[in-house]
């Protein structure tokens, strides 16, 4: 089976060229992940660091998923869950693995190899079934985790993406095909066929789509484009300031800043996050001190949707591409739109001959 | 006539999908220059800051040239040249403009949009003929260039590219849909009918080469790749450490390291460059005073190729593709290499989906 043929029968309910949602953190849930799943793609809960709400959501998906019929085997749930490994509980994941039986996991950010080796080995024996992703952001980690795991999906993620990921990187145009020339280099045990690898970072079309499928990707992963859905859980101040921003490239920037500012510890050194560039992050290269900075963002957390803005506080994590969404669409419909537009972009790519 | 057609009839001899050499400051001379367009491309010489030797050069690449048939109009010398404008004299550059006929220029940095208009109307007003070529590296930059100057060619550069650009940026995934999205939305004078539209940044072989073109390029810009020709004029050891390094997001990165150690000066604020790290780099992050590290810098210059390598100090410009670079290969070898592989992806571009 090639990859395309591997996805099909790993995710019965999709359609090609994938299309998946991103775990994005307390915003990505049970509506955003049932949408993307309905209409054909793969649909995350991001459920980060803290699982103790997971089974709300879990139950929330299955019971919007009840009336569907989406193709599934063995009473599977078509979405998954996204871990940020680090901070996240096995113990307490486990059993809702066993009662929710979600199709994939999706690890991120373990604290070694060797937990994200437990992560895989312990929850492939409760469900033998369920698939497991594992995103990356360099070669190194790929190959790392490729003979460590054996990851059914490796997840490259560019240094476009929005959010949490490598400090350091390269964009998907590089990344992507050095990433499968050193996989196509590896020889696996005869029980693994190697990882299918999707693309993340800097992608919210079909344009961005259409490249990484040429790059090497059989699937892609959408992020900061689904901010942008009625069914992203998400403040409408940080929604508008999506729509807003534009020149992506220049309005965002990877940075430990928010972190610092939230208060949120556990991150690696080798980790920082992507964000729109606003007055905490100047503030913070002119010098303000961490204290006064973050002061100030308490502050600014009781002015509600006015606290996002370029000259406001509030964090709002997007990627490079965030100049590229422009209008607030159905998860569903985002689906279908870049499924069909990389349908049609890659069918007639010989006009750009 | 659509971009592809306008590529063929100003520069008659190249083939498409178009592959372009960039102009790397003192590496791409005429020897590169020439052997890239005899192979279909358009080669450009590296003439930077300094136009002093630029008349050694032309007259190299003009004597290499006149036993050939490239086919161009009214005398052209079928390659470019590229110039890094704030530190280029334009006045010693008319002249040799006129004496040799380059097919186009190539604008990068110059001090103020005021200065880059200048350069493009003496130019032109002098050489009607030659295109005029201009890089940026933000959707800002894009829209500004073309409103304010009219370019034939905009180089639109992600942040993946070696050596110097902009020092915050996107990678090309994003960039270059947002670019095109933006240029598409512009009005122009009846006589202009807009850019055509080259990428660079990141892009080695043909799946890069490729996806730039599913994303909205007409045409392609290598520049690390060609460090590894033999056309390259470049120390072996500079060559060796470009063939060495791999995972090329981890083993490079954008900084203004090398040039305060190099005493470059000049550059705005806004710009620094990408480079393989070394001891310098890694001394810098360390906290090592620039004096110290510029002194143990030029004390590494006496030590011919073994002052190149992650635990030596000469500068290494690369980009994030150097992981992609695993051989020396004659610049034309390369130029078919990539312009055939891209024809051969994107004519099957449907065994993708």
């Amino acid at each position: 089976m090639n990859a395309l043929e591997r996805l099909k029968s790993d995710y019965p309910w999709i359609q090609t060229p994938l299309v998946v949602g991103a775990p994005m953190r307390l915003i990505a849930l049970a509506d955003m992940a049932v949408e993307i799943s309905k209409a054909g793609g793969i649909g995350f809960i991001g459920a980060g660091t803290d699982v103790s709400d997971l089974h709300t959501h879990l139950d929330n998906a299955r019971k919007l998923l009840h009336s569907t019929t989406l193709s599934t085997n063995n009473d599977t749930l078509p979405i998954g869950i996204g871990f940020i490994n680090w901070g996240a509980n096995l113990s307490l994941t486990m059993p809702l693995i066993q009662q929710y039986k979600p199709a994939a996991v999706w690890f991120f950010a373990p604290s070694s190899l060797d937990s994200l080796a437990d992560w895989t080995n312990i929850l492939r024996h409760i469900r033998p079934e369920m698939k497991v992703w594992v995103q990356v952001g360099s070669v190194k980690e790929a190959r790392d985790v490729v003979q460590r795991v054996r990851p059914d999906v490796l997840v490259v993620q560019g240094t476009d993406a929005g959010g949490h990921g490598l400090a350091q990187g390269a964009g998907l145009i590089s990344l992507l095909p050095e990433v499968c020339d050193v996989l196509a280099g590896l020889t696996h045990p005869e029980w693994y066929a190697g990882p299918v690898v999707v693309a993340a970072g800097g992608i919210a079309e079909a344009r961005g789509a259409s490249a990484a499928m040429v790059l090497g990707a059989s699937g892609v992963v959408l992020g900061t484009r689904f901010l942008a859905c009625p069914e992203a859980k998400i403040a409408r101040g940080y929604q508008k300031e999506v729509l807003r921003a534009s020149d992506g490239g220049q309005s965002t920037a990877r940075t430990k800043v928010y972190d610092t500012l939230r208060g949120t510890t556990g991150w690696a050194e080798s980790h920082n996050a992507r964000g729109i560039l606003n007055q905490s992050y100047w503030d913070a290269v002119k010098g303000m001190s961490n204290e006064e900075n973050m002061k100030l963002y308490d502050e600014e957390m009781g002015k509600g949707d006015a606290g996002w803005g370029e000259g406001a506080r509030m964090t709002t994590y997007a990627g490079s591409a965030v100049g590229l969404v422009r209008e607030v669409k159905g998860a569903g419909e985002i689906v279908r739109e870049v499924r069909d537009g990389t349908k049609k972009l890659l069918e007639g790519a010989k006009a750009f001959l």
